[in-house]
């Protein structure tokens, strides 16, 4: 089966935040595929990218970049796929809200569907569920994680109700 | 035809904003639903509309908030459908920053897709582009959108590269 | 005796901030009960802590949270009792701000009572101080407390006064 | 009956802001009184107003005050209450972050219960909450007002719903 | 002659900063052209205008943008060519920080130089000052040019210490 | 008799702030001068302006400057005389922060006496507590200016406590 | 000789920062005093400090405090003595802007010297200049640090230009 | 061959940062200089520098320094050449934000070339770009330099979808 999400990032030191998305896509029985796309070293690669992401079959692009973050705004006026984009806090970044102000106040026409600052994994997680609004088996997996968060969290809160905070702390 | 998707607000104070998405979804060719829900004041009603919401056919939520803006991440934790959040630039709002960071940095397991700063409209298109992802027909609403954004533009450098900058200053 | 004031977090990673709460409310002699609610978690979990807490006979429930931090505001929303916010700073945090703006800036209506970024003791304090504003007991010890605060300071400044600056900077 | 709630600013100015909370106290049945104390400019009123709030049979106080605030925190520094502090935006504020910090980030040892910027209604209600923890009919009547804002927004749902939102935004 | 520096803009909205760019150049003797291009919204179009800029004769690029401003990076991605960055602050923008943030933190290897916020006229000296470093006249332009401003502060001074403050404030 | 504080600007547009300050110097019997003097525009006149300040019988010298704001810490680099810094919120400030962070963010060694944003009234007040520290009549304005402020709120707090804050307001 | 500038400072936690002013005060050989003062834990304390302050002889007073820092002006509320603040970066400080805030941006008539986050050395040098305006001796040994400064930055920059940058940089 | 570029910087701690620009200028053909020269150290050595610069043969000036950054505009201010800001994330600084707006919001009449937080490397870049508009030599070596960063990324693109980002992870 072809790859319904692309994921594509600035370098490859986005590489740990971006492979979260990946990670939730496989948990959620997604298909994706995942390369390395610079807005502003390999501008026709970019532009190749996004115009022909459809015609391959992707549903969704998920798109992260540090910085001056250009890659998702620049993917998405080039495509009628919704576009994620992952802020990453680089090196050098201001504490973050260079990448997150650059992704998401895209001009009026040109949406890019922002996610937390180092999101990827709730990146992996919004694909799915775009993906999943149209398909019933994707749809119950999304359905099915929320629900596994709510048992974690519930069995959390047996435990420290069981053994007091005082003996959670010590571990 | 059933909506595929569903606009919410916190007040009826956010319609000017919201309206710019019910607007741009007549024009794509999307049906939708639009309607006051407030994760604070009606809490009740939010939870039913966010669990009802899959199964009432809805394929996308966008739900819109000013201040500490709770209402998109909230729905976004009881429904698989993607949540696009629209941070509304309230009055006594610190400069729009409080809807932007309650709406965006959503922990991990439940992403919603922000768009910019009273991105009302962006968040239509965002919208559309999901559905259109899956409806051919939508798919090509969108492109044809984008194109005629770039017609914009063109007539724009056109004019301004005959008349000259004086001129159309003048006016 | 029942508990008075009721201590929740959104995940068991807050609770190095929350115990300062607990401690705090132990020193002062307020029974407490301790939990872990998450918001986007266990909504439903959510919504029945908050609306029992008050026929429970809680007086004052204390939330914490980071990031989009939801739980406070939406607590708030279902109760008549005082809610007091604790914004956590959590990992990928924008150095706070988001958790602070999301729950400091709640529409009218629904404040909530907030304390300073991690501050889990100051919480305990104003817990302690809102009972004690009924209770002679437990405002005697409030009283009690801030006095140990000031001798704690008049013997810091003996010490440098008479050691100097240069020994105590050595130590 | 003795006032419950004694409210102060730092200067008439703020008076606009801080008047909605005492209409919020007169709406919900508790006793108020009003005045004017300066931190910077009358810290011996200042001194006296907390040192003797208890014993004049306060239960909470409310402090609004802009730029470096410091009225709200001194206050806590020297009564055993709960003291709410309402950040207000003054003029040659900087978009009222000044007047945020300075009463929020109190050190550990003294809270302040800080609401939102301009916040003078929710610190009239977040004191109403205070009393009514303790005193059933004004916990009631905070329990109504909730109701109360429920119906605003359900009726406002429907207006929007019958009508439209073209209708609305028309008006 | 052919035109040394080229000015362009995201959107015709942007004119009234960038026209200062073309009018200091006016001034300062350097042949210009200016235009309408648009990152997101015409991809192709400043693909070519950006590549064909050295060729054409173009010693330096102006490229003005508001909100998430892709422009200037992304020319500046395509070009040897010095690119100067203009932020425009655009309605929706958060005070101007998307605008400066998206064009200032460039990656690595991709400058942009940045002046400061609707600072076209800013754009325009320094775009004369790089040609002006090559070529004598328009340095000596420059040069003129900024004893015209110390000129202008010596008669502001001279006409205050003379008349005295009172009678200038009146004015 | 010779001035003992000297007012300087960067710009005749900075007047209505720094009038303040002559204004309260003048109430406070403190002899001043006042002119223009531009870091940028006017680098000779500054180097002057500064060298000579203490010679000519100067105790402090005012300085205030809007945007990137070189003034006060220029002239501070060059005298042994104490420099109070103004900043000014020019128009295209970036909410002022820039003017404050460039005047108060001075290198060790080199400090700059910042006053709050437009604070041109503080910068009089603090110049003369700064002479009225070795000057025993300054001293006694300083002190009745003071006590000054804290009548005008206790006559504030009377008026409010005997007609009601609702008279108030209607005024 | 008695002490003309005194140093105090919130906690002993801050002795680090201000301990650098009692530094530069002996070496620019100005007279000082130093001890720990709460405006929080020891309001008492402060008032009688900040009162008896001008009548002890001192001539300046420097006061440091991080988070919601109200010690520096709470002390120039109660004396005509120049106050200079200095910001300290406290654990759970957002960054130091809560500390600067909360000192520089004073209300109209109570001025606090505001220098640099963490500027203990500058608040020292500020102190020694303001005595050095009527004490020549001092005036001069804050000349002679300037000059020192100065052939520092020349022997480095000898340094730089003799050995080159690679070979520094190795160090 | 004269320096066409000359590099200098507040202090020999910016040294790390400001040796990449000179690196660039290695890599690129482009003769250079650097030195230690401060604004507020040693003004005359920086009036000096910045008036002699363009006889001297330089064609740009890349000036580089932290905090309260002065450097950069004072020599733009002096000098009909370009200057090229690079704010520096100095100790103490609060969190960069000092430098860069001291750095680029220059007022009109004085613009300064501004680069990222700590963008040594793209000044050099930059200056390279700035010779290169007019020498050929350079031009074709900036972009070689540009197409070399393409091919990094294709290399690093070709590498992460030959081995899987699993695999690359693991390293």
């Amino acid at each position: 089966m072809n790859p319904q999400v692309g994921i594509i990032m600035g370098s490859q030191s986005d590489l740990p935040v971006m492979a979260e998305a990946a990670q939730m896509l496989e948990e959620l029985g997604v298909q994706y595929e995942l390369t390395v796309v610079s807005a502003h070293r390999t501008p026709d690669r970019m532009v190749e990218y996004a115009r022909s992401a459809r015609e391959r079959g992707l549903k969704v692009i998920i798109a992260g970049a540090g910085g001056a973050a250009h890659l998702p705004g620049m993917v998405a006026s080039m495509t009628s796929l919704p576009v994620i984009g992952v802020p990453v806090k680089s090196s050098n970044s201001i504490d973050g809200w260079d990448s997150i102000l650059s992704i998401l106040q895209m001009p009026g026409g040109i949406p890019v569907a922002t996610v937390a600052l180092n999101g990827g994994k709730n990146a992996g997680i919004l694909a799915a569920s775009m993906v999943g609004a149209f398909d019933a088996e994707v749809g119950k997996n999304v359905d099915a994680y929320k629900k596994g968060l709510q048992e974690k969290v519930e069995k959390s809160a047996e435990e420290i109700e069981e053994k007091g905070w005082k003996a959670i702390l010590k571990k």
